[in-house]
């Protein structure tokens, strides 16, 4: 029970972390450009921590009252397992510190990449890229720091003679650090999303629109907050997204181990089952530090080689991953360790699909956006007809792949097909390591990923501080290079938040079976009047006893309010973008009017005001679908029970996957479209398609920044909130 | 087993058709008005006819080999009830008819309905919604007619000992002539759907926004198809859709009936059971015959006189329904009658409760079409941004309304909330008596339904003829009073879709029981070894036999598929439109362009052409769509078998109806808004504002009439066809 191989796992997030710090240190020894430069990357750097700083203070309040509910609940009522309200709160923590730390470095990286971009492409490429990665490993690095300690502190503190017992305990007290996770990246997603949205919509109906401006224009009152809006939205908001996967990835797949190998009466291979996904994490975790090493393009190098450079890393440790997981699964001795290694490859593949699939009907070099951009010589109509029609189409692909995937990982860890007591534990694993496995160089993907607003970030920098065109020209291929891996990045956070999400469900029934546990329901009666004892029930009996089938209404009715909060969490979202974004209009309108110095250079906007405006919306439009989120599961659970809950989930799980698809693809696409226009096709920049495009994109830019990453949260929050509430599920039901 | 009561179905038939006769007579009585008025509609008509003409070939084609199918499964194999090839054609073959009566009233009305209104308001009205009346009644005459037939016909060929399992078997197979009525208003939904918004959006594009002529300028090349396209698509594609609701609901109830009162070995109660939805709707029929009269407007009657007068005769229905249940029911003598009435009642509430949030999510009178309205004002991208985010925060209520009716009409006919065997039967059955119910006035609903079309081709007649501005001013405010009973409509048809649905998924089970009676599968063993009698077993048992519980991966992977079948389902719809829409364009650009006499009136356009393209778009475009609504539902059963077409149907069923309602919610507002800012809002017609709403209201168009009312039918054919084959997934499963 005490492997020297967990020891790995800490060392891998040293690792981590020592190399985010080197790297942070490099990129702030890098020089800052000249002072006009220093200045505005000041600004925006200012702008970004008031957010952060409001954020936190509105998050803080929450994450007391609900900390304040579990302690009530595991104290009060003895409900609930008394770790609890600690887990919670180390998960909100660093989830947090990883989006700050990110955010910290993207804003101190913005002007210095402009300025090596002003030397060399290939230097500005290598900065902003060393920055995303101080970004990915910040957020590996603290995830492994947490499961270690967590791990290490539980182990002594956790008293069960029964050690495969012990170790369910321990794992599902682990995973609901995940619910702290989870609502800290709940906020920063939907708190980020509006805030850029708002800010990115309104500079451009004003300025683009009305005031014929370009975009980055320091005559723009709204351009700073714009900026600001990439980091929060982009940066603080996918860290604590992707954090949130990666540790409920691991924790829900530890737990199900857990469970699969204690009901088999193994404990030695129960204790190796936890330790696999870790393992996994900790050795893609180092493999992802030598694929950003690997990152590196020759002096003078083309676009296509940066984004050959940025493939060879991910490749490089794709590659890297499938021999390592072998060897370490191996070096454990998993009962059928050959079955899991082959769920963990297909993850990884399912991830690759899912990304590959964004970029056809996202990127203009392919058909689908290509289709927009021929649209938009009919008027704004027809693109947003075919935008829209472009993203539905594109779910199938990405369904399709987590369905073939979710079914071969099943049928590879089990080693069979069928749901029977003895192989259904074992799939279900298997489903769990799969997302693991599409997670585990999330290092390195969360690079390219942070690296996108970085360069967005430069290319603003550069234009507000007027630098030449050949440093713009520069900026702008790092920029175009950004906008492609975002849309992958996307679609990967989405696919892994699918995984993520089943494993949770999965682990939710080990979660009710530790709560009757606890409740000293030590064993129940089926219906044929068969009596189970609790410790020993398998799933299928579980399932039977709750009555979770798919002919109890109560479980179909679940799966209607599921699909429903889906749609519902969007309307919220964008609508609030949209009334955000009307106050930036009208405040943008009044500064042009009110010094009409602004647009002839004259005079300088207050751009303070507006970074100001956008936070208050932010703050103000986040917090209803916030406490949404948290409270309907709960109702849900309270009303109609646990056949609820899991109608709830997998509805909320299912439609939240394909909207969340559907609305990120159709705004990649009509941004893509409307860059194709730009690039000369159809009349180009200025012309009536160009003008159509550019109402498509706008449509877009709330679809794929604010509610289609927040659906992300969504499946996932629904699912942390029922397994932290378990044990009201099973003590507490009304019909 | 003979009950004199079951009589009154037939003859309520009668009564039906022989009213809708006697209407179809007085309005074919009725002068036409002026050669040129009969010329316009006798061009729609012939369009209207040739459409459907070419649709009914296609389906027949469809139809004959899907016959094939059926006869091999059912006489090759040996995997299915003999009688499923025949139910299958009748019930195709009378749902067309429905149909075809409906539109040929249709398109003789037209022209009649102007003339009418030239002479006086009430005139018009009364003609128009007479009109529509023909429609309504011939659609429930020909369901109970058809139930009758077959009915009397099984009664007497149905060999089998036990009086219960008897009606268990007459009531499943009558159930597959659903599968028929499915097929057949999937292709009049998605044809006449795709037929009309490709001659809509290409008639704006091109005329309104183009050439800058009005709508149903008769200068205009695709005014006729635009106007045939209101008959195809919202008369006879909104009458075979409801005639399928119709029937499904009665039918699925009937099964659900005798599979209740079977199992509790209750012959006499379980044909009073099955009775019971034929006569509740037996009675609708006559009480919507007696609510057609009382809807009269006095001479000189204003626009809410008429709201008001078609108010009444639906209020008066509705109260009169409820009584009456109440009589028949204790007439019948059910156990727990009193309980099955407080089904029937919620079912009714809960479609006026969907209605009436309809009206209130795209009603220009309220807030959130206001909103949209107010948008316009910063351009088309809020337009669009606001009116997506109105159509998703308007899938709430009805959700809610679903989930609580459901709720209550489960708990009211089982008393108690409980999912025990001895409940969920009846529980089940209340479920889908509310469905009954809630369309038990169907003659009177269609009525008002159809109403809208006719008036709108009365208002195109008047307007292409040249009448006068006092005629129009009438046409007008007709048409507008068919814009909110349209909307209404939409929500009451998506609603009915979803009970309908929910109790066709009900009745699946037993469709699974027939079949695995039928492979002389007389017992299967449960997981704790228990033997169960297939004849006699409960649902929770084959429930749990089949293993649909949500933690099998196979039904949470079917979840996935049904709700990525429903987006990829209006992405197909969506971009059908889009490309026919733009053959419309071309052609209507190519005749101003060849005939520059056509723009000043010297020259006459080619609008057989029109009709054409859009008859031969709509043609080739509903074909794929078709294809992929039967086929995936048999691929996931031969795939995942009984569990993953579970989840299929319960994941369809959930996203399509929330993702119906958000498109047709969306679409109707922007229409609205759109209206909101002709009657002088924002700067009235002509204004920036007014552009931008336009193209709301061209983007909503397939939203609310293509994509929006297929979704409806998916949802039903999905479950048809999984009832039809429930065979083959019993037999045979790879996975």
């Amino acid at each position: 029970m005490n492997s020297p191989l967990f020891w790995f796992v800490p060392v891998a997030s040293a690792c981590a972390l020592g190399f985010a710090a080197w790297f942070y240190r490099r990129m702030k020894a890098a020089p800052e450009g000249t002072p006009r430069m220093a200045e505005i990357a000041g600004h925006v750097r200012a702008g970004a921590m008031a957010y952060l700083q409001q954020q936190y203070k509105i998050v803080g309040v929450f994450f007391l009252i609900l900390t304040g509910v579990f302690a009530w609940l595991a104290y009060g009522l003895g409900l609930q397992n008394t770790w609890v309200p600690f887990a919670f709160l180390t998960g909100g923590f660093f989830s947090g510190l990883a989006g700050f730390f990110g955010m910290k470095t993207a804003t101190y990286a913005s002007a210095r990449v402009a300025h090596a971009a002003s030397q060399s492409l290939d230097a500005g490429l290598r900065l902003a890229f060393r920055s995303g990665a101080v970004m990915g490993l910040v957020v590996v690095g603290l995830a492994l720091l947490d499961i270690s300690v967590w791990f290490v502190v539980l182990n002594r503190f956790v008293t069960d003679a029964d050690p495969a017992h012990k170790l369910l305990v321990i794992t599902t007290t682990m995973l609901t650090f995940g619910m702290g996770a989870s609502l800290q990246a709940l906020f920063a997603r939907v708190g980020g999303g509006i805030f850029t949205k708002a800010a990115d919509v309104g500079a451009d109906l004003v300025g683009k629109v009305e005031a014929g401006i370009p975009e980055d224009d320091p005559r723009n009152p709204a351009t700073i907050a714009d900026n600001v809006g990439d980091n929060v939205g982009d940066v603080a908001g996918m860290g604590a997204d992707l954090y949130e996967s990666y540790v409920g990835s691991i924790l829900a797949t530890a737990a199900l181990g857990a469970a699969a190998f204690a009901a088999a009466g193994d404990p030695d291979a129960a204790y190796k089952s936890v330790l696999a996904p870790m393992l996994v994490a900790a050795v893609g975790t180092i493999l992802s530090i030598i694929g950003i090493f690997a990152v590196r393009v020759k002096s003078g190098a083309s676009q296509r080689d940066l984004l050959n450079a940025l493939g060879r890393g991910v490749n490089l440790s794709s590659v890297l991953i499938i021999a390592a997981s072998y060897l370490i699964l191996r070096a454990l001795d998993l009962p059928n360790f050959t079955g899991i290694w082959g769920a963990i490859v297909v993850g990884l593949i399912t991830g690759i699909v899912i990304g590959k699939a964004t970029e056809y009907y996202t990127s203009q070099e392919f058909k689908p956006t290509q289709g927009i951009g021929e649209h938009a010589r009919t008027g704004p109509a027809t693109v947003i007809i075919s935008g829209l029609g472009v993203g539905m189409m594109s779910t199938v692909v990405p369904v399709v792949a987590i369905v073939i995937g979710t079914t071969l990982a099943y049928g590879f860890a089990a080693g069979s097909w069928s749901f029977s007591p003895e192989t259904i534990s074992l799939g279900l694993y298997g489903i769990g390591i799969a997302a693991v496995g599409m997670l585990s160089t999330l290092g390195l993907t969360l690079a390219t990923d942070a690296y996108g607003p970085i360069a967005d970030n430069a290319g603003g920098n550069a234009e507000m501080a007027g630098l030449g065109p050949e440093v713009r020209r520069r900026t702008d291929a790092l920029d175009s290079l950004g906008n492609t891996t975002a849309a992958t990045g996307k679609g990967f956070a989405i696919g892994s938040a699918a995984l993520t999400a089943l494993a949770l469900l999965a682990s939710y029934v080990e979660e009710l079976k530790i709560a009757m546990l606890h409740n000293e329901q030590n064993s129940f009666i089926l219906r044929g009047g068969e009596v189970v004892d609790t410790a020993l029930a398998t799933l299928p009996q579980f399932m039977e006893y709750f009555q979770v089938n798919l002919m109890n209404p109560k479980v179909l009715l679940g799966v209607f309010i599921g699909s429903m909060m889906a749609f519902l969490f969007c309307g919220l979202t964008i609508n609030a973008v949209g009334r955000a974004a009307g106050r930036m209009v009208e405040e943008v309108r009044r500064q042009f009017a009110d010094k009409p110095g602004i647009l002839n250079g004259t005079d300088t906007p207050d751009y303070a005001r507006c970074v100001a405006i956008s936070t208050a919306g932010a703050q103000r439009e986040m917090l209803f679908p916030s406490v949404i989120a948290v409270t309907v599961p709960i109702l849900v659970g309270v009303l109609y029970g646990v056949p609820g809950t899991f109608g709830l989930l997998g509805g909320g799980l299912s439609t939240g996957f394909v909207l969340a698809v559907f609305m990120a693809n159709s705004g990649g696409a009509w941004d893509n479209a409307k860059k194709y226009i730009e690039e000369g096709h159809h009349g180009g920049k200025g012309s009536a398609a160009h003008k159509a495009a550019v109402i498509g994109d706008t449509v877009g830019d709330p679809f794929k920044d604010t509610a289609g990453p927040s659906l992300n949260i969504l499946i996932k929050l629904m699912s942390m909130v029922s397994i932290v509430t378990a044990g009201v599920n099973v003590a507490f039901t009304i019909f």
